[in-house]
């Protein structure tokens, strides 16, 4: 489906003009006219964007503009407000009011169309964080961040050092953010003293005509600023590379000279926008850490153990490599809670836990089973190899006794069942069984020991 | 830290003009004086990209192309092979080595920059998407992806029908994907009918100079097409329209006219990357719907339950309304287990989980919270809407017998404890011991009922 733009205006020809204008690079047009149609019409259609005329009878644009993002329905909505009028007042009434741009007519088909396309990206972008799904509303992805965030860090990148100090001057007492001149080379080259900047103001002609969009695409090409919001400053007559600069990937642009009140919005804006992304990607970050792991010991559960030993079962079936897979069981490891407490029982657990990770390899698979039940798998194992792991696994975890929190230490031990996988072996199920049963073997014949496949 | 980029070449002169070139752009260079050097080096430094000469004495540049991708420590690393050669055939050897790109000297900054660029955006945000901590291992990411693929969808799109009939005809038998000429109208507003195209071949001049790329920037900026594949295919002249193309997120290029054996492998190497990176969003959404749900109920579970109820405390607190929360657990559950076997209390949950979700609201929080225990929350709602809907719950629950999967049916109730949060309520885990406490009495009291605040 096509994005869908509504289009708020209370003069049919101006409608008109943007729906052909829209219409041609094949948006779907709904069209209101007046303020409190496009509210209802807004809450109903859920549009993609809005394009909101300034001076409306019934309901001005910059009430509309308030109410859409008062709205949770309709909050995240990019709204870009449009008017005859130029003056800085209006302006700033317009990004106050939350409006993600101003432009003023008669519009420049060019710049509309790429703030448009810059904007649906942004959106796009934003909604594929938070999942579409349901799921980003448990895990509080449309909640706005609440509570103190720390000032950010602005860069200005200017060709000439007056300039960017002019920025700053303008800038002065307007944020609490950090602001910090910079030369291209240091935007491009961060001091590993200092935080790399959330923002940076470019000069669009640095260094040269069009060396501030080269800077922003060199910018986005790199790890540490590839998230970092760009606002380019442009003379008012380079229309071309404005709009370019938006299709590049700048977040927002402004015309020289610039007035400080309005670029303070804008970077307030971006700043709230990014530190919201950022957020939303640390929440996906850690909603997959805490989905893989256990949370007392740090290994990976069950739930992943076992799709991840499917895969490297197949991929013994490709290469015809075996691999070996080993269930250990703590010993008397009731006895341990019921003598000293679930807190030394934990105890016990992580330190098996961290003498397991020591003693493997990188590409073997370390999991918390169960209760007091771990599962290692070994890629690239024969069983000669694997016995000889599983023998050296028991020996660590009962070579020195583990300090209980309570004070004094417990001597512990394991008992360990191996089975191989690969080659005519079966089903995971099938060797996760057999692991099982050597477990079983060795536990019967006195435990603190390994049964296993006969070494061949 | 900037990108670091090894340069691979045995004449000294080669490497420095390269070095040349990057260091303007403040890319960290490596140096190779061979190809048993650049082996060595690329496993050691795990550069970010490699630019590998194709002729070298010690091992050509296509023979380290193939090592670099067999090794799993080096398979994902970008590169670019350069050499004097021009012809068809040591370009076709070159990609189908693995190499992502071939361009010959003498080379041209403009373009050796761009694709340097294009090459490690890609990059990074397929390390980000495979989250670069290590979880990405156990959840398979970066694992290949095996078994079957469906064919893919390609679109052609020509400003003439001819020239669009002459790639397909160029590419006769060599793809296995569904290949659809496409106007520019077509490719923006897909057909509801047919799937979306995973890759478009776009000319650049399509309706006048420039023309392609602007289709690009439109597909970048809808939902549908923001992730598919576009290359763009130029004249061998447009050298700067070809920097900007890939700036503009071209994913490859190639100049008119176009070799179709040349234009098939690199279709399908970005078949091939297209549906990596779908699989590894699927990966990330599932896992994190996984991580946030109770499987047999398909509820939200325990874990994820309780910072989403910490969440609408902190807002009860910001707008001053009051929400309720209900503890709900069913009624001699044990029983149904100890009598009838746990795929039976396992169809008794899925019920009364379906019959909660069906008789709330779309903002309510509803939780499988523990064994037979539920967690309801209800954004702002009074007291008295709270026990009103607790006991429409508690009703709805005994309406009607669940149906057994060993056949017949089971009369099943709940007992509601409600607690009120927000104004001047506690924290969320007194207010869970209060709904807790409030269960409790209404356990005590005969179970099947309700019991809560005092309804002011």
């Amino acid at each position: 489906m096509p994005g869908r733009i509504l289009v708020v205006d209370d003069l049919a020809t101006n409608r008109i003009m943007m729906k052909v204008h829209l219409a041609d690079a094949h948006y779907d047009v709904l069209q209101a006219a007046g303020g409190r149609a496009a509210l209802d019409i807004a809450r109903r259609e859920a549009p993609d964007l809005i394009l909101l005329d300034m001076m409306m009878p019934d309901l001005d644009g910059i009430s509309v503009c308030e109410r859409l993002r008062a709205d949770p329905a309709t909050a995240e909505i990019p709204i870009i407000i449009v008017t005859a009028a130029t003056d800085a007042r209006s302006r700033l009434r317009a990004l106050a009011a939350g409006a993600d741009d101003f432009l003023s007519r008669p519009l420049d088909e060019l710049i509309l169309l790429a703030r448009v396309r810059s904007l649906l990206r942004a959106r796009e972008t934003a909604q594929e964080l938070a999942l579409r799904d349901g799921t980003e509303r448990l895990l509080g992805f449309s909640e706005p961040a609440q509570g103190f965030a720390p000032p950010g860090r602005i860069a200005l990148v200017a060709a000439r050092a007056e300039t960017a100090a002019g920025w700053q001057a303008a800038l002065a007492g307007r944020l609490t953010d950090r602001i910090v001149p910079m030369t291209r080379a240091e935007a491009l080259s961060p001091d590993p003293g200092h935080a790399v900047p959330d923002l940076f103001v470019i000069e669009g002609d640095l260094g040269g005509p069009g060396g501030g969009l080269r800077l922003l695409t060199e910018l986005r090409s790199r790890s540490e600023t590839r998230h970092a919001a760009v606002l380019i400053v442009l003379p008012p007559t380079a229309r071309e590379t404005a709009a370019m600069a938006l299709d590049l990937g700048a977040n927002d642009l402004m015309t020289a000279p610039l007035d400080g009140a309005e670029l303070a919005l804008r970077l307030k804006a971006q700043m709230a926008r990014k530190r919201q992304a950022d957020r939303l990607r640390d929440t996906l970050r850690d909603g997959l850490r805490m989905a893989a792991t256990d949370p007392l010991t740090g290994l990976f559960n069950r739930r992943y153990a076992l799709p991840h030993l499917a895969r490297i079962a197949e991929r013994a079936d490709r290469t015809g490599r075996r691999f070996a897979v080993l269930l250990l069981d703590l010993d008397r490891f009731k006895a341990v809670n019921d003598r000293h407490g679930h807190a030394a029982g934990d105890a016990v657990l992580v330190a098996v836990a961290q003498r397991l990770r020591d003693n493997l390899r990188a590409v073997d698979l370390v999991a918390r089973f169960g209760g007091e039940e771990f599962l290692v798998a070994l890629p690239d194992t024969d069983a000669t190899a694997a016995c000889a792991a599983a023998e050296r696994l028991r020996r660590v975890i009962g070579a020195a006794p583990v300090a209980l929190p309570g004070g004094g230490d417990l001597q512990v031990s394991a008992s360990i069942g191996v089975a191989m996988g690969g080659a005519e072996a079966g089903t995971v199920s099938a060797l996760i069984e057999a692991a099982d049963a050597a477990l079983y073997r060795a536990k019967s014949a006195g435990r603190d020991r390994v049964d296993g496949p006969a070494t061949d």
